[in-house]
């Protein structure tokens, strides 16, 4: 078996697309973005990836049938002005080693390389250990010029945060990014860490759409941001009592979410 | 040396096989169920799998040779109304990394793929955490006809079990099995996950003789069932005394039967 | 690189030659028998296995320089009546992981199949896990003739141990030796599993003496052995006292000798 | 994608190089001395290393821009008598898998075997576990000639001393070095191991200096050094201090130095 198999579902031609990557991570800051943009747009599927680098596993959908863990590719055509082409990565796991983490970045970026790609934005969490009642959306990216452009739709660049640089695929797709003629920045919500966080994800994608000059409604991320809200809230009530039995399956419902 | 090994005691010819996976896991279901599938039929070796992907280990017999620990395939041919040429899979192992599991999955798949093979059933264990007196059978599908299917033998299927997907071989082979043109369903036998479970299996096979259209007795099975309950029994039983050193031997029995 | 790399010092032609692996283990039995063997028949070194699968360490000699970790195979040829010419295998190393076993295993049973191995025998020890006063030697053999040859040497094959078969090169090189035609038998001296254990040592290359035909001096091993014994005395009697510190010099000094 | 990619910047002849090593490793000491060394005299960079064998992950520098974690070669040509032209290896990780290891540095050397490379000299530290004010140079070489030479120079040759050999790139980079028929050295800066010590690294240069005939200016170190030793005496002042809390910020400053 090939370590990476991708399997191409419809031949698309883009003009001059841009890559859009969000895969789980700190507080799935990535994913939820990356899947709530694939929706809304909505962009189309067109390619799956199976890796020996992902878990052997599969999920079972509500209705029994199952579904081998992958990443998808999926496209949107620009439809408005100022708009571009997009080319969406999402999935269900990161590359599970180092070496499937490079093999799998390789792969598909050689895959939208040969698609015309030449500029690409990662989604993910910032985790700050700790609440974040209004995320700011951290940046770094492959130049100093796409610096300032993010700099101007609000991205903050600090100088010490990420101080250990950016680990997994947002930061290697950047990187290894390089190595195939593409520039990009990475967009990282703040999250506490401790849980799925849709309110970070909304912040990314607002800074995004600026980017993309995209429309979309939040309205559902937003709903599900306050439904994190309320259970995090109960938790919070829970853990202030003095006594009693702990009530735990509100905390695991966090991980629910999303 | 190859990755994995595939040695072909006895060219067989079948008619439309129907795969049966089950290899060690959780309460050791699927393998119990299998290796007594294959005793029973009876099913007759013809290929022994070795892989670098397994422990390096051999197991001793009783009479002191030595084994190399192996998956192995046989075969059953048909012989009553309804039934259908068979191919199983068993072994001591599933292999020990996630590239191990793809890259075994893969190989057999192929092998059993070249000779016919369209549907498979995998045999595993579902862990409830908890002790069962009657265990279901709980099921995932390649596809909401067989999700039908399955319902119509009794098999279970929840909107919440199993949570997080099938890992491991079982979920893998029909994972894997949908690249390969195959349908089935996975056969989970509850089980408390603490030790081997022969009463599960016997669920499973009990599902599987009728998705088969096969004949088994089943009453060495059920004599191991209650040779667990009895030690069980014994635990519990000195669980309850208050003093005195804890009997561990028993306890250890519950790894050896089966 | 080569995931193995052999580098041959000097072609060697033997006739029908037994190949006997010693290999670091459990207690060091098998490594510090095979090298024992090698020093007193003398067998000289006529191939270095190198491989990616050992550690990225190298050894200070005594005189300042290195030697990078290795494999070494070395050779003996007969000289009395009924003994054999023979090739020995010892090292620093077995692989560490389980790919890195099999791929080493398979790589030197290719080389010296080629050479004519057709039998092996596989030094180890056993581990009781409680002292032994008086080691016996466990066995295991590729086929009952081998079995039935080994119990007149002395060597006890018993119904349960080792239970959970044999893990590393010493069974490894059984399991797969087979597929290259090759019978034999792994000898296991029973050791407590705790320090290096050069009675065993002595136990097992009594037994291989008298299967080889071969006439050794073991005072050096039993010295070494009696060494081993005054050091344990040592830290018996100083955990029998009641206070005061605990030297742990000797008790560390029990992995040195050897 | 290859497990390996080195991309070559700049073509470049050198006469008879020097290959020197320093990665990361204890105490950062060779680290440390390399990149000393590359900013002194200055070297200029010709190659950058990227291997799926280091960590998925990209720095941050300070403008926001992203740096893909890697190794670099860099070379300095002869400019003084008794000088050779020398090529540098640094960089951000060693391999983290021993296979990385292994490939890394074969690959290494097999580029810089064909730039002429016969003689190299690898850079670490040693971890004495406790204070060291004066750090000698242990050392390590690859033949006894090499071994005089070295003492001359000052390095220290222990008989136990490093007792379980060497573990990482300096020591391999010697073992497999001897492969391609290379000679040289390790020179091991004794260190506390605790936190990273330019004053170690500095112990090494003034050795390898006088190897390579080199005049250094060394007091950017030496003020490296003396700020890790304020902050090391702030910490030791604050825990003799028998209340209060603890400032943890100067030890955790301790890692950020150099």
């Amino acid at each position: 078996m090939e370590d990476v198999v991708i399997r191409i579902h419809e031949q698309v031609k883009l003009k001059d697309p841009i890559l859009i990557e969000g895969l789980p991570g700190v507080g799935n800051v990535g994913k939820l973005a990356a899947d709530y943009l694939k929706e809304k747009l909505p962009a189309k599927s067109f390619a799956t990836v199976h890796s020996k680098f992902f878990p052997p596993q599969v999920y079972v959908n509500e209705d029994g049938t199952i579904r081998l863990v992958s990443n998808e590719l999926s496209y949107y055509r620009a439809q408005g002005t100022g708009q571009r082409d997009l080319i969406l990565l999402g999935g269900d796991y990161q590359g599970i080693s180092p070496e499937g983490q490079y093999e799998l970045t390789e792969r598909v970026l050689s895959l939208v390389g040969g698609m015309g790609v030449r500029e690409l934005y990662t989604l993910a969490g910032f985790a700050q250990g700790h609440l974040v009642e209004s995320p700011r959306v951290l940046g770094a990216a492959t130049n100093s010029a796409k610096v300032e452009a993010m700099k101007k739709h609000g991205v903050v660049f600090s100088r010490n945060d990420p101080g250990g640089g950016l680990i997994g695929a947002s930061g290697l797709f950047l990187g290894l990014g390089r190595l195939f003629e593409m520039e990009g920045a990475c967009l990282m919500g703040e999250t506490s860490g401790y849980f799925v966080d849709p309110r970070s994800a909304e912040a990314v994608l607002k800074v995004l759409m600026k980017i993309l000059n995209l429309e979309l409604d939040l309205s559902d991320l937003e709903e599900k941001a306050r439904e994190i809200d309320r259970i995090a809230q109960k938790i919070h009530e829970a853990e202030q009592k003095p006594s009693g039995p702990q009530p735990s399956a509100p905390r695991e419902d966090l991980g629910y979410i999303g």
